[in-house]
């Protein structure tokens, strides 16, 4: 069976396409009784209306892109169901591209985003983008977007995130405050500014508490692949943190691995606090404290405000900054 | 700065949109001199073509849907993960639409596929669906599916699944080996393929071992927000069981609270095994035995085969049925 379009209906009823068309759209200029004998067949036939043809009227495609760097993390599956729920009662398409962390695979999305396949974007950007360039086109081409959780700060416009910085600092505290001397963060990037934002606040915390600096006081690991091995060399080094936070949830499996392995006790010998929405958190062995970022809560705004956006082109989004707090959840892995 | 289209060519070269859109596709109507004009003021205006408008023309979206039931399980992450793969390969478009384990949601999300809007769908189907109709109407308007992981089975079509019947039979075995007397099924359908086979596999294991019928030897949970409270309802009854199989990873964690929280222990007095991709599995306290399916190889296999039914309409997607096998995993919590 072919599909069911404007010209079937046209050529069983005798009629012209534009007239079909005009009918289907509840034209003035179509009668009552011709409307009728056109929305009887097409119910009959169960013709569905082809979305790019109607987008080329309307010029809209109805659609929005959510430009994020995995979906195997619970903070972003989270946030997706987030955008998702307001998407739904919008009547909009949500369009998810995964950017796998990779600056080049980010720009050729947007270079698509810019097509008009998509009325708005929703972006966390990849931990290797330090550039806007990209991101500036797509505005210029009038298509609104709003930054969630990872922004590139050069750019104007609405974001919504929370606040890493305080979180860097109340973690470090913790870590503290439970005894350690040289609490390390280990971080997936030099640039992103949520990972900068937290190392910011460790650091201020260790100001404020008159720690001196020491080696392995901030660890980068930027590579999946070589994280295990990276951080198991440093546990093994003669310069041993005695607490850990990791900056992204993607760090806890090979650091909890690492001590398993090694025999280091955790809390005992080091204790480790992690920015995870992890749901397996409180069964670990040890159950983890962690910082919960509102990652459902962080999607639905973001998606509210690109909303704002595309309905009304003269809302100003560079004059929305949204801050969602986090909470520590204190468990075993820090006691 | 408004969007390049090709009006806006046409207009700063004083030729017809028909001239300009008949350069831009190299007829050979159109003189080599002009469409050298148009090919250099389009790149210096940084003109992108509408996909909406050249959809039209070629009738094809380069747009696959992939409808699921969620994100937020490793699953269906690293199985979009490699269906992303060989969509990349392939310049298409991935369109992700979550079901949220709703059959009225899955029904509204395959009504809109059918409007030209994707060329194909992979879908799993939700843990509600146990109707056909809404699937087969996608196929009557010649948009190929085809299943992975969850599929309807009365739909004649392409799957690619795991060995359900013969992992539910191995977890069955391994728990009576491990001296599990009463070992239990948690599901969450009464109807899902994946569920009944692998429940029919613990089935047969039983069967095959002697082993009479007991209370609870099946448990469904269907509802997420209940099964906390039924699961610890069951350990805490007279016939609690020795041994629990999860049929899928959203049950692991209410699973092991409930235990924590009645000190019943892992595996010393019940013994426990999961359908589960958890990347936090060897870290939970105990690691947990799983049935690792191979996720990302599934999709990788399922995009495969529907762009075989996108590019050749004579390709038999009916004939392809993949089974790739499953591995269990031995870890602490059946020790």
């Amino acid at each position: 069976m072919s599909r069911v379009n404007i010209k079937v209906l046209a050529d069983q009823l005798q009629l012209s396409v534009s007239t079909i068309s005009k009918a289907l759209r509840d034209s003035y200029e179509i009668s009552d009784e011709t409307k009728k004998k056109v929305l009887e067949l097409a119910t009959r036939l169960n013709y569905v209306p082809n979305p790019y043809a109607s987008s080329l009227r309307r010029k809209k495609s109805k659609t929005i892109a959510v430009v994020l760097p995995e979906v195997a993390d619970n903070f972003f599956s989270l946030a997706i169901n987030g955008i998702q729920s307001v998407a739904e009662t919008k009547g909009y398409h949500v369009l998810i591209y995964l950017s796998h962390e990779k600056f080049a695979n980010e720009k050729t999305i947007l270079e698509d985003c810019q097509s008009g396949r998509v009325d708005g974007v929703l972006i966390s950007i990849s931990s290797e983008t330090n550039s806007a360039d990209h991101i500036y086109k797509l505005q210029e081409n009038n298509i609104p977007v709003v930054f969630f959780d990872r922004e590139q700060e050069a750019i104007e416009t609405a974001r919504v995130t929370t606040n890493d910085f305080d979180c860097g600092f109340l973690a470090a505290n913790h870590l503290l405050q439970k005894g350690c001397h040289k609490p390390a963060f280990v971080s997936i990037s030099q640039s992103l500014p949520i990972c900068l934002n937290r190392v910011n606040g460790f650091k201020a915390a260790l100001h404020k508490a008159g720690i001196p600096h020491y080696d392995n006081q901030i660890i980068y690991c930027p590579d999946n692949d070589d994280m295990y091995k990276q951080i198991k060399s440093i546990l093994q080094s003669d310069q041993r943190p005695d607490g850990l936070i990791a900056s992204v949830e993607k760090i806890v499996t090979p650091v909890y691995l690492a001590c398993h392995e090694l025999h280091i006790r955790i809390p005992h010998d080091i204790k480790i606090i992690a920015f995870a929405s992890l749901d397996t958190a409180p069964i670990l062995n040890p159950p983890l404290t962690t910082i919960t970022q509102p990652a459902f809560e962080i999607g639905k705004a973001a998606a509210t405000l690109l909303f704002k956006g595309i309905e009304k082109s003269s809302f100003d989004l560079s004059k929305e900054k949204l801050v969602i707090p986090s909470a520590l959840i204190e468990r075993e892995s820090t006691m």
